[in-house]
């Protein structure tokens, strides 16, 4: 297990303090990152339905998966051997019967078929069928949007899980300096991604790193206008930008970063606006301390780049941590006009600042935590312009 | 684009087909695979709501996604301008309002908003939520499980589908290679899969490699009782197994791969079961042919194990091809009892015969190709356990 089980018990404790706020008797989560913050589980297996179902009344959380990751359940978490429930493969990829059929009935066993039952109505791992399935099998159930309930708990992180991103971020530093040494005219872009695959998951001698819940994601050329474009084996071209998107990860724990490179003499526009983006992140972070606004920290980045005539109409960040494919991101707070979520002390957030013009476009980014005091950038990577001539 | 367009109208002319076969008159695929599969879309936004929608009386579909990944779709389809419609940044991650009402406008825009329309039900990218956003937007409308209508379509490749797997299978064999030769006693774990991932993703020299749908799982120790473990950064240990199960991928193409691997001198029971699982492979993969059902494929493995009294209650396979995470299968064909899908040449499958016990496990697997007379497999590796003394 990744951490003391006193960790786990105050992760349940704050969970339950939530469901009864809220009048929430059985909780039923499906998200792989808070099945793991809540009972340490950790395997590729969420490609299959499997839920955490925890009673407000129980000591103990259940897990419910398919009957081949029991094991990895009994690996790698601190539950019982009664806690861990597999189903039958016959319900994988079903069109008769569904694996939340299965849960329903363990819900229905224990007696919890009549109570307020939790689920992440807006969660990939929920379907439309996996909920369709548990209000037909429990009928006398009342079913509630959990918001993101345990996602929300996880927004504000222990020291032993900010020891975790920092070495994250530890290893995101090599990671970008084996990005920007491998780009080059001429390289192949799928060469220079290999490279940056074999710095994330080496890590450091003293600890290993872990698959990112994004791949890399480098744009480049006339792709810059976006952000979410992968490599092809192309190669890199000269007086063309690359965006870096990229992350270390341990132990499910992310440090995110993005940087832009150009090879050659980088146009004119480029360099005026990655000084305004610069200027506006100094601003934007020099406004984080506990007690401001979500809304706060974009308004400051938004007023200094304003001078310059630059505007971003998407959101300049969000909260990170603990996290699965496919977004590192918790699903909670963004730095955007009107999320009036107060920060508080070790709360993390990926500050991005990306621009994405008709054809060109350039990000840059930091994970910080909220300190007693300000902004902490995890990472220590200088943010200008890469630009190899 | 990854294929020539008259592929793509050919793709597009049997999903309408189909439609048609079943009454529905506009379709909205959520699958990233799908997405890609219809038009060429290919970038890691899956993790916000996108989708493309069909018509069966429009020529071509349509593409909806957030509004930064615009550009994505100009880059990466061929879709017209005006066939790529971008939602506003403040429908991300929010609790007042959601992409799929943004969609149920575009949809109710057109007039199809008293239509039958066909929604995956059970696919990860779409949540309980999004469709209550477009139930309650689109009243009028019939909704209706596609039922994995377009993986379906899918499930038959294209000569140049084929070519694209044949060369996700040169890059498993080198991966693969790559894979045993790093694996050693006091290796950490976390190094060997860094070099896995660099074989992955340099590819060879003629083409590059590709992210593939899962990450390299490799259950050691103890961990070889369940499949879907992946990597820490302890060392491998002399005297234990490893499972390897991989992937190449190319263009989006898998070819997956498992193996097993012992360090030391393998106990008898692993041998033994070794020796049994590759005859029961023999014996299902000269059942292959077409017009021969999934479950017959599996009928001839169980028929073969069972005279050493090995059985295993999990399904041996399942259809396999272009795939996003989480999932590198297909979610339509699986070979097991029951499943009485009839074979059809350029139908390809990954054929996983893994054997797990209270406390060890193997696999061993197979990409293979339906022909017209038996069964191609993709990749060229010995299977074999695996010995490195």
């Amino acid at each position: 297990m990744q951490f003391e089980r006193a960790e786990y018990d105050v992760r349940l404790t704050k969970t339950k303090e939530r469901m009864e706020a809220r009048g929430i008797d059985v909780l039923i989560t499906v998200d792989p990152a808070n099945m793991c913050y809540l009972t340490g589980y950790d395997g590729w297996s969420f490609y299959v339905p499997q839920c955490v179902v925890l009673a407000v009344d129980e000591p103990e959380p259940i897990w419910i998966g398919r009957k081949m990751d029991v094991n990895a359940a009994h690996v790698t978490t601190y539950l019982k051997q009664e806690s861990v429930i597999g189903y039958p493969d016959d319900y994988v990829q079903s069109i008769t019967k569904h694996p939340f059929d299965y849960v329903a009935d363990k819900i229905a066993e224990r007696g919890w078929d009549n109570r307020t039952i939790g689920v992440e109505m807006d969660n990939y791992y929920f379907t439309a069928q996996s909920f369709f399935s548990l209000q037909y099998k429990l009928p006398n159930a009342r079913f509630q949007d959990l918001y993101s309930l345990v996602n929300w708990v996880r927004s504000v992180k222990s020291e032993a899980e900010v020891d975790y991103m920092r070495q994250a971020a530890r290893i995101i530093e090599n990671v970008m300096r084996t990005a920007i040494d491998a780009i080059e005219p001429g390289v192949r872009q799928c060469d220079a991604v290999a490279h940056i695959y074999h710095a994330q998951i080496t890590g450091t001698p003293e600890f290993g790193g872990d698959y990112t819940a994004i791949v890399p994601m480098l744009p480049t050329g006339e792709g810059t206008s976006t952000p979410h474009l992968t490599w092809s084996d192309k190669p890199f071209v000269e007086g063309e930008a690359t965006i870096l998107e990229l992350a270390g990860c341990r132990r499910r724990y992310h440090c995110p970063q993005a940087r832009t490179m150009f090879l050659g003499e980088p146009p004119q526009k480029l360099t005026d606006a990655t000084k305004w983006v610069l200027e506006g992140m100094e601003a934007a972070l020099a406004a984080v301390r506990p007690g401001i606004l979500c809304e706060d920290v974009e308004a400051a980045w938004r007023e200094c780049v304003a001078k310059y005539g630059l505007t971003k109409d998407s959101r300049i960040g969000y909260s990170t941590g603990l996290n699965y494919p496919p977004d590192w991101g918790e699903h909670t707070m963004s730095l955007r006009p009107g999320d009036r979520t107060e920060l508080e002390p070790n709360m993390c957030f990926h500050m991005i600042l990306g621009i994405w013009m008709d054809d060109w476009g350039l990000e840059i980014s930091e994970t910080f935590r909220v300190t007693e005091t300000g902004a902490e950038c995890l990472a220590n990577v200088p943010r200008d312009l890469v630009v190899k001539a």
